[in-house]
């Protein structure tokens, strides 16, 4: 009576049912899309324990659905191909000087794109907001002089216009991955992204989000890995190395490292740096800042440009010894 | 050497510093108001092993600002009074039936005012995503046919005009708690804001979301405690029962408790609701659905109306047993 | 093929497989008690994308297998009964005067059993590692003295012959819940045992701990809920107030909560313990102290006998109101 | 008055105060060592909002206290040298046709010793728990066939003179890493020891644990990291990659990573091996089986001893790409 109530209910949803008898319990197999349903709903019936998911949630971003790897280009950056990506740069645009010295630093070491925040999410209203358009303009000026593309973050879907006159890559914060109204605006351009794993998101959670940008038609998405939050206060966050080999093996997108806001503290930024691309990430995105004691934020986790040169050179020599470069 | 660097640094920065020595290592205490300065910055200069933080960095929210309790009144709905306040109803709103019928079972089972979703924030694309001003709409004619105050969710800056036709209370969701803009916006506003805590936000970090609010204007600031997430999957989330008494000893915001979200499974709402409110909690918000099982969202944790009127009474016993009502 | 090979594996375990095709996957339910089996290894097979537990993995602590509460009966209080246990005292015996001043005062403030380390699990190896053998003597004094029956923590297999000479109910420390020797030697006397969940456990893994004492034919196991580990730092842990509601509806086992670690603060004890009451504990365990500021260890957390005395008597006021006392 | 008790309690505790008055707080700092002191205590004084440790709570592991580097050797296998050292071989000893079978591959992949446990902490009563002195029989016969050193797990104290009888290397499990009693009698053999970090302990008290040995007397000590337990459930547990670099610069003690057991997963575990020793591990700990699918525990996550020669190879690669070996 229960198991009919059951059946009947995911054969309303348009689903069919198969069972299988225990002893104890009764397994009701359940055949069909059932992403836009509510599985939890079916838990509320009587006589039903919990049930299971089975099929992965996302579609789009998933290798099930295009078994070849999305390269995302960005100003000529190839993203997912065998050579690892570096981004780097101040975590804030401060003014012009620190950027523009920031930009020249990073290019010689061998970046191949630049960062850096015009319009910075604080967790204190009283702490430095960022620039704005004139943080972008430097940017631009920066890119002038490097020729490096710009990587820089968007905080909400207003920004769009303004922002992509700038910016090569736009980045969603881990703080907004789940900023549903910013995903689906972005996904409506043709920008790439670059989207942060929230600090206390599932992978799965944050292949969702990228789903949100594809289902809009926008195919230019890179992950990146960026730490997560963990019981472990040592560290400012504890970088999911497992993330790395996993969201590989789930999705066409590429994936990035970001081991300054994963670590927190400069002196351990490179050895996570080498690590994540011995696990295999496509790129890296690194805070370098001149003279980091002055930094206006994350001054903490920014290697000075010499150490980034040498990270730049281990980086590859990882990378060729594991068949990239 | 070391030291008198870092003493200068301090000075630099408009503080004041004092030594005191020890054998292994010094201790300097920085005297002065360092909130808008990047404490971490300190920790890369030579010598410093780390830093602390004394002074919490919210301001406005903190009982040192206002020694007295601030109520958030909304129709006549006074939270932070004596009275435990209640507010319920279903998670979406799905037609124009099923929120009539909830809002008129939720009135007469005793709750204060209504909730309901009309835009909903969805980890998946292909989950229902709200009615949007139709659902506002079936809102406002709840309230007129029961007198109820509406709460509801804003997800953009943009839905501000349209939303505040509608709604008494609007909700932060817990995926926006650190949406910097939004937490602008409706601190520009003078309604009266439910703020929910992120499932990944520190108490302090909660904090400094509603700082943001108040620090644009806006006092009528009401906490919500909605469960975190932590290894333990049995349940949806953890209800931190602990943040209700830390919280009230360190803002002067009422603070209530959606235990809903909390456990995630119908069947232990009202323990963990009664918890909240033993615990000290100004009020509860709590998910109704006359039918659960058909519902869009949230199903397997939303009561019947005839178990939310037992919750009513049991809440309202022990409010009174710890000298609220 | 990939599903016969599956199949075949699932038979020569002893276990049946049912079939239920989907377009995209195919569900094999497996009928019968796979509790020895290592689920995990099924995961390995190819074209199998992940195994899924139905059957919970405990038997005899679940409510499947005694529809019944068990009473844990400790020299005449029964844990489990309508009326709710107090357990109280400090957190270590330091010395005579303090341990029978203790006793008087939770006795008088109508504690029914006294709590006292003689052995303590320090982190460091500097700390203070209690009494021994000299403790467990002063505990016996006390219980003569008061007629309180008496409560201590056993660290190892060793100490059973010690303990139970002196000590009516045996602590087994959240540090020691996976420590399957002293579990099984526990498991093995019929002394009423104090389980405490490890701040690292599911609730699955707590009762699969118990069920290791109950395998063994001790059947006189209470719960403790004492707070887990999670991101937020505000607290010394975060007590799970599910765990409450949720432990009750799958074991027929006692459950109380200790509030005195779950906050690790004095002045959220009383509020986070009449949480646990009220969600449904069967009692509290708490830590007192006549001068807490002079205590070895714990002294931050632990109530002044006043305080208390006010606790207990909140306490029974709420378990009145809902229906217990 | 309120300031004039602390530094009184500080002064009785024979530390020593100095004063730094702000305006809105005042910081007492406190000179001394004050490791067997319970810094809490200080809390529950009046007008103590909190207390703040400056220098680390361990000692003997430090490298304020031994500036070079441990080396532990094991049978002529040094952890701690420039080569990276690899550990290998299946979760259990099952009998002796499969110990042997993996022992001998393992050999010819390269690796440096052999693991397999006799004794298994299960979390279930009903799980293999291992064939105990048969299993280490089974081990030493390997060792003489192979050459290789033999790690095993003690899981009591009193197994010690039977597990020294065959093994080589000890290791302490994560679910005992604060099983006090076991540390402390493995640290007065003068056994090399592998201790591995709790799946939910802080890197402070995994080198809090590992100074209960070195207090003991034995200083052969290699510390592990095997993933710690986060919200993330897609890998069974959270490979702290962080910890590497941030245990080399604490700690002069040996450390190495645990990827089986870190991502839970085999097709996982080479690129979180390799990420490990990019990181700057002393080496690697992994599960290898020669039939993983018949495996009676950890299956899922061992590798075929052809994937393993593969990963030994990589391994190696990347030492030498950082200038190891």
């Amino acid at each position: 009576m229960q198991i009919d109530n059951v059946v009947k209910r995911i054969e309303k949803d348009g689903l069919a049912a198969h069972l299988s008898d225990g002893s104890e319990r009764t397994v009701i197999g359940v055949i069909g899309d059932d992403r836009p349903i509510d599985r939890r709903a079916y838990e509320i019936m009587d006589g039903v324990e919990k049930s299971v998911q089975v099929l992965q949630p996302f579609k789009l971003v998933s290798r099930d659905f295009q078994d070849y790897d999305t390269i995302v280009t960005v100003k000529g950056v190839g993203f997912g191909e065998t050579g690892v990506k570096i981004i780097a740069g101040p975590c804030s645009v401060e003014d012009r000087g620190q950027l523009l010295e920031s930009a020249h630093a990073v290019k010689e070491a061998g970046a191949q794109a630049l960062r850096g925040g015009a319009f910075k999410p604080r967790s204190s209203p009283y702490s430095f907001q960022g620039l704005g358009e004139k943080g972008l303009k430097i940017l631009a000026e920066a890119r002038e002089q490097t020729g490096l593309p710009i990587v820089t973050e968007i905080m909400t879907p207003e920004q769009l216009p303004l922002i992509t006159q700038y910016a090569d890559m736009l980045q969603i914060g881990a703080r907004n991955m789940q900023n549903y109204d910013l995903l689906k605006t972005v996904g409506r351009s043709n920008h790439p992204i670059l989207l942060k794993r929230g600090m206390m998101a599932t992978l799965e959670e944050l292949l969702m989000s990228a789903e949100y940008i594809l289902a809009e038609g926008n195919r230019n998405v890179v992950l990146c890995e960026r730490g997560i939050r963990t019981f472990e206060t040592y560290t400012r966050n504890t970088t999911d190395i497992n993330a790395i080999p996993v969201l590989k093996s789930l999705t066409h997108l590429p994936v990035i490292i970001d081991p300054s806001h994963g670590v927190g503290k400069w002196n351990f930024v490179t050895p996570v740096a080498l690590a994540g691309i011995a696990a295999g990430a496509d790129g890296i995105i690194v805070e370098v800042h001149p003279k980091p004691e002055d930094a206006l934020s994350d001054g903490g986790q920014s290697l000075l440009p010499e150490r980034f040169a040498d990270l730049v050179q281990k980086s590859r020599a990882i990378a060729t010894t594991i068949g990239r470069k």
